[in-house]
């Protein structure tokens, strides 16, 4: 009922264009109800390549196993999505093995729609192997996608010399981290377009982690879908009202120099470096802000999304261009402007963002963010923009980085393996 | 593209059982691109009456003006609800009375799709009507319900004599409730199939009441479509992974009967009261009982959904079955017991539930539950099944009630008009 997009990154330059600006602009594939007139009228409206946000089609599902990358990376972006990471608590490597062994099997189960095992088993003294909360539901186009935190690779495990060339603790002199908010040793990023189905999943997992006595839980973020598209509209909006990913990576040539590794040892190649940002928005203060100061901040139209230079959301950003006055357009601490690889020699990430809200927080204002989650081969390109943006970003004002985290994550396994079966090899 | 319900609570009879059998299985409008086939399975698959859950349809709107009831109450449940409490912060009646004829203009304008407001005015000293993030969405059947609690009918505003004739604090004796999470003087319950979307709203309106001065933020819980109606399913789970609602009210009889009031001042006949609980489930010591325990804990088959004397989940549960040892088949103190109309005189309430999760909690358990809506035309039933439930239901050792509310909800106003006119008449 759904195309199944080809997770493989070294796949068919434009029609992988497609694909991916397909991710910027819906969350989520386009089922075979959609229909030709409908993305026909979306690709004449522009970059949205036929996606259109009229119809969700739940029974879409995602392989987990592959050749490639792990699923949840360059697949269409759902519209919510549960990020949580633990502490290993095994022993060893061994508990490690089979800890990612068991939730390879799961994901595998979770993500074609079916439970973890038994939800009624017969025998009246069992506990159910699934808790049963998304019994019957469709796949939901979700993906589970599983990460590895520098604690791994150290004397507890005997994996130190095993240890993704490239992972460390990010070094940002970060001083708004919440302690409670801060790392982990596995990630696990479930995206969905069936809120239950996402949470189910990583229910499922924390509880195969607790059981074992091999992983605890240790924070969890909640996103939504700043993937909803609408008409006309191919990028999402972050909850300052302002499109996001306008300039995010849609070419494969792209994502091989900028995403997926290809160093290393064998088993990490094809892989790439997961930063997450909990990323509080003080969205309130920010509702009282003249929209023309708002445009200088991300230095882009709010309605359009055009850079302040043009006039449609894809013009390019021309950072030369002056105004009468000799002051840039583009201010010199705007957002995009700080974040653009033209002026940082070229470096891009893969990012993919989810809105999230935490409520009312303790002085009665509305509380929330961005988890913002990026994708590199390498965390310095993700340290050097972020450098950056900390020192001089006008959106400093208006935001305060209050979780962090980064992990490697393994490619897909192939079918009959498991995640990161080759560190244990 | 999308079938409009009718709203109006004294429709067709049988049409509207499918109707309401539709909210119960579904969480959504049965568009266009459904299909008859995949309808007509549905339907032979038993109840779900043309539901399917495969494919969402992100352009349903519903119509916010009319003669019955405010939409969101008997409207099929969208798959994302975000439900806010006010403290009323403005003088006398008149500043509640222009509060609430903005926010029914706004929620017009909302539930078809639109801003509140320019999102980016000419103006270079402007502040934008509308915060932007849903701009270009679809409507995605959000629905926006407002309730007014006790605190408004007092000496403050004058309007102590024209209290809705039922609206008191309840009388339960609660001791668990969180003092940050109970009453508040006006609700908002906002239901949409984009989370955007629906939270937009409340930001919108919360915006509104901030900067008139007229209403601040309390207390919020964001839930999620346990709606979701899958393959052969038509009951939504709770995070229990138990069917919800089976035995909800589906008949316009019992709608006229226990759902909408009849009597007192004319502005508020064919209203509702709305009582609003946050749930608490521990769901993680759920997770370690056996599911014979857990089936004598609801009363029913946690598969199936069918009563423990019977194996269809529509089979009208036999409370007086006894085993072979002579206990009740049903135990005593099983959820569905005591809260069934056969138990307690008849009486029935319209539930409208959503899971929520809340994350981690500071002990590291999954922090989830319920967030339970229920609508009757008078308080005391629900007070008389909780108060029921609160003293024997099995389920008691897996729950906390922490959160709280009550509220009339007046009926949709006229074109023209806003919610509670007639209260200042």
């Amino acid at each position: 009922m759904s195309e199944q997009p080809d997770e493989t990154p070294s796949a068919k330059g434009l029609s992988r264009r497609a694909l991916l600006l397909t991710a910027a602009a819906g969350g989520f594939a386009v089922g075979g109800l959609a229909g030709g007139g409908i993305a026909a009228s979306a690709a004449a409206a522009g970059h949205a390549d036929g996606a259109t946000g009229d119809v969700v089609d739940l029974s879409t599902a995602h392989p987990f196993y592959g050749t490639g990358a792990q699923a949840g990376i360059t697949t269409p972006v759902q519209r919510y999505s549960v990020f949580m990471t633990f502490d290993y608590t095994g022993v060893g490597a061994a508990d490690l093995q089979v800890l990612l062994a068991r939730w390879s099997a799961a994901i595998a189960q979770l993500m074609q729609g079916k439970t973890v095992g038994e939800v009624e088993p017969e025998r009246v003294d069992a506990i159910g192997k699934d808790t049963g909360e998304a019994l019957d539901l469709e796949p939901a186009a979700l993906t589970v996608t599983v990460g590895l935190g520098p604690g791994l690779f150290t004397d507890r495990t005997g994996l130190a010399d095993r240890k993704p060339p490239l992972l460390r603790d990010l070094q940002l002199g970060d001083t708004t981290i919440k302690p409670e908010l801060n790392g982990g040793d596995l990630s696990v990023q479930a995206c969905a377009d069936d809120p239950q189905v996402a949470y189910h999943a990583v229910r499922a997992l924390a509880r195969m982690g607790k059981d074992s006595g091999s992983a605890a839980t240790r924070w969890t973020v909640m996103g939504f879908g700043r993937a909803a598209a609408g008409k006309g509209q191919s990028t999402p909006r972050n909850l300052m009202g302002y499109k996001d990913g306008t300039r995010n990576i849609f070419e494969a040539d792209d994502l091989d120099a900028f995403v997926w590794t290809s160093d290393g040892p064998e088993w990490t190649r094809g892989g790439t470096y997961q930063v997450v940002r909990k990323i509080q928005m003080h969205i309130e203060n920010w509702d009282t802000d003249r929209v023309s100061d708002q445009n200088n901040v991300f230095g882009r139209h709010k309605v359009t999304g055009a850079p302040l230079t043009g006039t449609q959301e894809f013009d390019e950003p021309d950072f030369a261009q002056q105004d009468a006055s000799g002051s840039p357009v583009i201010p010199a601490t705007a957002h995009i402007r700080l974040a653009a690889h033209e002026t940082n020699g070229g470096v891009k990430i893969l990012r993919r963002g989810f809105n999230y809200t935490d409520g009312i927080n303790q002085f009665g204002f509305l509380d929330g963010g961005l988890l913002f989650l990026s994708y590199q081969n390498d965390p310095a390109h993700f340290e050097q923009l972020q450098s950056r943006l900390s020192r001089s970003d006008a959106l400093n004002e208006y935001i305060t980085h209050i979780g962090s985290g980064i992990f490697f994550v393994p490619p897909a396994p192939r079918e009959g393996s498991y995640i990161a079966a080759g560190l244990f090899a």
